[in-house]
């Protein structure tokens, strides 16, 4: 026990902050989100380019990202937490007055991201795999528009 | 076609920044890599809590968490391209002047984060589980100490 309380002592530290919480800060939470959407945005970067035609298509560029897409697609929802509508976000009140449609947004931007690494799997045509990716962006268009300032 | 190109044009232009590269920004991975550190910080704070006693052993939470965790282990390094040793980063040269070490470390933790993932499905007992909390937290340290500032 002695061993295990001096590894989280030196290897949690740093980790961790000070009187880490039961319920989750809402700082942390947006904090949090605005992270998973970085990782939305760092895959859906060349999707979107090649989509458009502003990079050639490469399939296994956007196979990669599909996966990475998809893999991390339900996450940030959770981090919608009671309290975390003040402080550094753009998350619009609706989020939490109209909290059903933001879960239906949700889920139909989870359901276009694993499409299109099915599509990818699959080895669909380049034009379907460019239409799907266009249909993921018409879904973050969608919740931004209703959900984002 | 001309309806792929409406809907990529109205979807896709909030998503992406003008001129979209084909080389990822080294700011860009900046942020990315950010975004993913932050989703470690959210799963791990709570694990850590209950690993050092700070709140419950909660066990479904300690699932959720590590799943996650081992869910996005392999993101960050990706992120770690040429050029993006300068500007908002605390990565340390020592990244790219010693890839090999840096490629191991992350490899160290992504091999904690499965197997504490793995003890959580295994219904393991919550000393083993605190434990690998622990060995997660030490692999977290052993590459913050060499290459982080």
């Amino acid at each position: 026990m002695k061993t295990i309380t001096k590894m989280l002592i030196a290897g949690l530290a740093l980790t961790l902050t000070a009187g880490a919480v039961s319920a989750a800060d809402p700082e942390d939470a947006i904090d949090y989100r605005k992270g998973v959407f970085q990782v939305f945005k760092w895959n859906m970067g060349p999707l979107g380019a090649m989509a458009q035609g502003d990079i050639p298509f490469d399939r296994e560029m956007a196979g990669q990202r599909a996966e990475q897409l998809d893999r991390v697609a339900d996450l940030p929802w959770q981090g919608f937490i009671e309290g975390s509508d003040m402080g550094d976000t753009d998350a619009m009140p609706e989020v939490w007055m109209n909290r059903e449609a933001f879960d239906e947004a949700a889920s139909e931007f989870e359901q276009a991201s694993a499409r299109l690494a099915q599509l990818i799997t699959e080895e669909a045509s380049e034009r379907d795999i460019r239409r799907q990716i266009g249909a993921v962006g018409q879904s973050c268009k969608a919740c931004h528009d209703d959900f984002r300032e």
